[in-house]
């Protein structure tokens, strides 16, 4: 069975050249076809993002479809195969800026909800839309400030399918239930600026910071779980010097990033790296950015509908991974429900001639249609 | 006895603005003085920049006043007392810049020459000047091709007293007799760039890198001897990263430079570093920069004539030292003569208000005379 109406959503979304934080009147399109299907409409601009919280009816479980407007910028338009944002069909892959991430999974939702309430106009719980314009970027007017609103008024998700592209060779076949903490330092080295000729007068942050470093670069934090893999330490960014070769520097800047898994906490891991410089006797700042709790969904009412509707529609079990980057799925996870990402391939996404299958999307919108089925039907 | 000429030669000179590798007359204005005293003037100019070389005779020995007619930049001029490029004398002090490096030692070299010619007009051997404009700039164009011009025709420098600015508490307290060398490495360690969220897919070249920069600022290279501190390594500049927090880098950059004794070679450095890394196992490109060999002058006629000529003008013995930055003297030392610098205090140099004593102007411009009585009269 195909459903022409999920490829039709997925061309006029991508025809919009919604770049973070532009929402290009996404929202406003699925809005009115909601709103067609009795959800109370609730648009959230905070600052320079539009957010929508779409819901239908009152009643519990609440099963919600979250995902963004947003698309990262196409790059030089000269070196796609056709216009970034003119979608185009070619040989069964439908090319466009968020074909994979994530206008195509939108389209999918937009529609399998419309089949399902045309369906089953009285199914049980209620279904709900959240929808962003800072997915891809900053995430500080999106997803987790509508969640903060939602908690500030006891309003409380049950089940969220982020419709993030989490298939790997073909639709289905790996479902997110979880993800890493990200955490980010920023490490400010003092030393004492000089001529690299008078050495005794100057003292170098980087021979200071370079055994530190070597030690941290060199530890195993963890070992991971069954879950997730082992907690990662990465430096993303060092610079020190004046750009002359007889100068010795003032100060060290060191940019790091810890991906962590359940078996450690940010605190923990924030204790270790002090503990670590002040050993090796530094003169240091050091600021942390939380970006994001773990999460994991390990069973449930959701990952059993969502694993059935796949069998359903492709006939694959999906693996459950909680690799990769972040996504809005860690605000959500802070309402206590089950989150779990099911979207296209994501081969092609943030690159240029970004594509999904059609018939990826027809797939992905039936498996929408049946996780809702066996959760509400 | 006190000379005027001397503070005003040097008043002409700082009232001319001669940033690297500007000359502004300068060394026209020194020809022509020194024509009048019967030498040959032989303008040499490569590229940007001026160099004079003048000759008073052609028998040996050959003594020669070596020296730079630029300056450094002066900075924001509101942050100085006095205008920087109108030489003002307050309290004893000349300020301008240029006034310690190193017109001021321009003038006196000049005035101890004019007094000394007048004095003893048949002197035996030849005396000279070697003058650049690109002293604090990149060194390409000057004395190192004026010594190159020379020694392609056999021209040799027998001593050489080059006016940078050696003192440190009162003039004459320290000559210096030798320079270290210097040689600078640029290192590009390779890895493999990614996101910071697939550890296993990229390489950080920081991390690779991190044991070895450790180690390299931990070894002790030589411990100097009777005329030179230790050998000194020092990391001026250090970069990774494309400044996003989750993007593991490609490729490290680290600049670093030797300060080195006599008691290694360049090439012994070159050798044990490449051996390090190649240890560590890292794949990386260095490229080095032979800035300049070390030189020592440790006994012989100039020395003995200049601390002589010290002791007889101000009554003090000067330490004899090889400290600090490196300077044209390197060059001219490739020619096998004696080579020593002897110049004011050199507290202000490169700064805001720079400034030296008008005394000890004059006692600097007695000691050249006196240099210049005890290896020619």
């Amino acid at each position: 069975m195909t459903n022409p109406t999920v490829i039709e959503l997925a061309l006029d979304l991508i025809g919009r050249p919604s770049v973070t934080p532009e929402d290009c009147g996404c929202q406003t399109m699925i809005a009115e076809r909601l709103q067609a299907h009795d959800f109370h409409i609730e648009p959230m601009i905070f600052a320079d993002t539009t957010n929508l919280w779409a819901r239908r009816g009152s009643e519990g479980p609440l099963f919600c479809f979250a995902g963004h407007t947003d698309v990262v910028p196409s790059g030089p338009e000269e070196a796609w195969h056709t216009p970034p944002f003119e979608p185009t069909i070619i040989d069964g892959y439908l090319h466009g800026r968020g074909a994979a991430d994530m206008k195509g999974s939108l389209a999918a939702m937009l529609s399998a909800t419309e089949r399902f309430i045309s369906d089953y106009p009285n199914h049980r719980g209620s279904i709900a839309f959240l929808l962003t314009s800072d997915e891809e970027g900053p995430f500080i007017n999106g997803t987790t400030k509508v969640v903060d609103t939602l908690m500030a008024r006891n309003e409380r998700i049950d089940y969220c399918l982020v419709g993030e592209p989490s298939s790997t060779q073909s639709v289905g076949d790996v479902v997110k239930n979880g993800r890493r903490g990200s955490l980010t330092g920023e490490l400010r080295v003092q030393g004492i600026q000089g001529h690299v000729a008078y050495p005794h007068l100057g003292e170098n942050p980087v021979h200071k910071a370079a055994p530190a470093l070597a030690e941290l670069t060199q530890i195993e934090w963890d070992k991971g779980n069954e879950f997730f893999p082992p907690t990662s330490f990465q430096i993303a960014n060092i610079q020190a010097g004046t750009g002359a070769s007889n100068v010795i520097p003032g100060e060290l800047y060191v940019q790091f990033n810890f991906r962590y898994s359940t078996q450690v906490t940010a605190e923990e891991l924030v204790k270790r790296v002090h503990h670590l410089l002040d050993a090796h006797g530094l003169n240091y700042q050091l600021d942390w950015t939380y970006n994001g709790q773990p999460f994991l969904t390990d069973s449930g009412s959701l990952v059993s509908a969502v694993t059935k509707a796949i069998a359903t529609v492709a006939g694959i079990e999906p693996a459950l991974l909680t690799t990769g980057g972040t996504s809005d799925g860690r605000f959500i996870a802070k309402m206590g429900g089950e989150v779990i990402e099911l979207g296209p391939v994501n081969a092609t996404i943030h690159k240029i001639n970004e594509c999904v299958k059609v018939h990826d999307l027809q797939q992905l919108e039936q498996m929408y249609y049946h996780t809702l089925k066996e959760l509400l039907a």
